[in-house]
């Protein structure tokens, strides 16, 4: 099938939930290959490297769920209603993932921080730069409910990273057990780091 | 050097930080063989696996770290004032695996759950098993604290779960941005997690 227009794009289709499910260093190119229907020498007509492509999956995974957190977290909902749905649409995802996959592959962005954190630096650069947005989208949010008077935290920014991190933290747990209910726990648990009570209309 | 009676313990000693910073995937045995100066005929007198060999590590390591968890937690200070010294040794633990190896490696544990929680059964089994006991040994002194009026939580075991979820998620930023800053929060997320007040004496 050689360069077909949408080989590459069959790379990245392929290469996503393979890198989701198994991670970096246990998958190997032939492999991405083989499940995309694509010779070898496409793959590197495309991409320059095994971490090149992992890169391109990143963003592209980044591209969409940044959609989904700005649709979630800017609508005009009031703030900590905001972040309920956010908890909410997380605990969806990663219960359509085991449904469609048979296990919880967990939070792409966490699984390679810590597989490959301290291993690439263009790796670490890209997480770090999804974590920072990710971390600034919520504090937006909390700054907002700060100002409403909802909120009861010295630092937004401080705040949002441990919410990001309760989030993290539960993802793994859900993972580890194969179980989506440690999920259930988010909005709890940011209330009480916020210091907040929930919204009456929650 | 072969089979002589410290072969063994060099491959255990030699693995561990090799698992840790690159992951279980990226590791081989050839170079664990290197790096303990054995040959790889020894190894497999001694392991089965890699996989066998990596559950020894999990094992010994924590072995060393219910150690330390039970020193700290079963200590006679007050309920919340241990939990302020896990988290001050977890960070001074990171704080000196940074500086013996310029980056820092985060939690075994959580790495390799990200890395291996739906991949491996004997892996998961073993590593549900380690933050089923760290969580009930977080529930204990939760429950204490609860006796004393010190913390206002339905149920100590989510609690901790989630005390252990926080520790696991601001680790992930630690390694992320190879900074120990973040775990300087625990305690404060700790404490808002449990609806608790700084205790009087720390």
């Amino acid at each position: 099938m050689g360069r077909t227009s949408d080989a590459k794009e069959r790379i990245l289709t392929a290469a996503h939930p393979l890198l989701e499910r198994r991670g970096y260093s246990a998958l190997g190119v032939a492999e991405i290959c083989t499940a995309a229907g694509v010779p070898k020498g496409s793959f590197y007509y495309f991409f320059a490297s095994k971490e090149a492509l992992a890169l391109a999956v990143i963003d592209e995974h980044w591209a969409t769920e940044k959609r989904e957190w700005d649709r979630i977290l800017g609508s005009d909902a009031e703030p900590l209603e905001r972040l309920r749905r956010l908890f909410e649409a997380t605990e969806a995802g990663q219960r359509a993932g085991q449904k469609s996959c048979g296990s919880i592959s967990g939070c792409l962005f966490g699984n390679l921080s810590l597989e490959m954190g301290n291993q690439t630096e263009a790796m670490r650069e890209r997480l770090q730069e999804i974590f920072e947005a990710r971390t600034e989208t919520v504090a937006r949010v909390i700054t907002e409910a700060q100002e409403r008077g909802e909120a009861a935290v010295p630092d937004a920014r401080a705040a949002a990273q441990s919410v990001v991190a309760q989030l993290e933290g539960q993802v793994l747990f859900a993972k580890l057990y194969n179980d989506t209910a440690p999920l259930g726990t988010l909005w709890v648990n940011c209330l009480a780091l916020l210091g907040a009570k929930a919204p009456v209309h929650a």
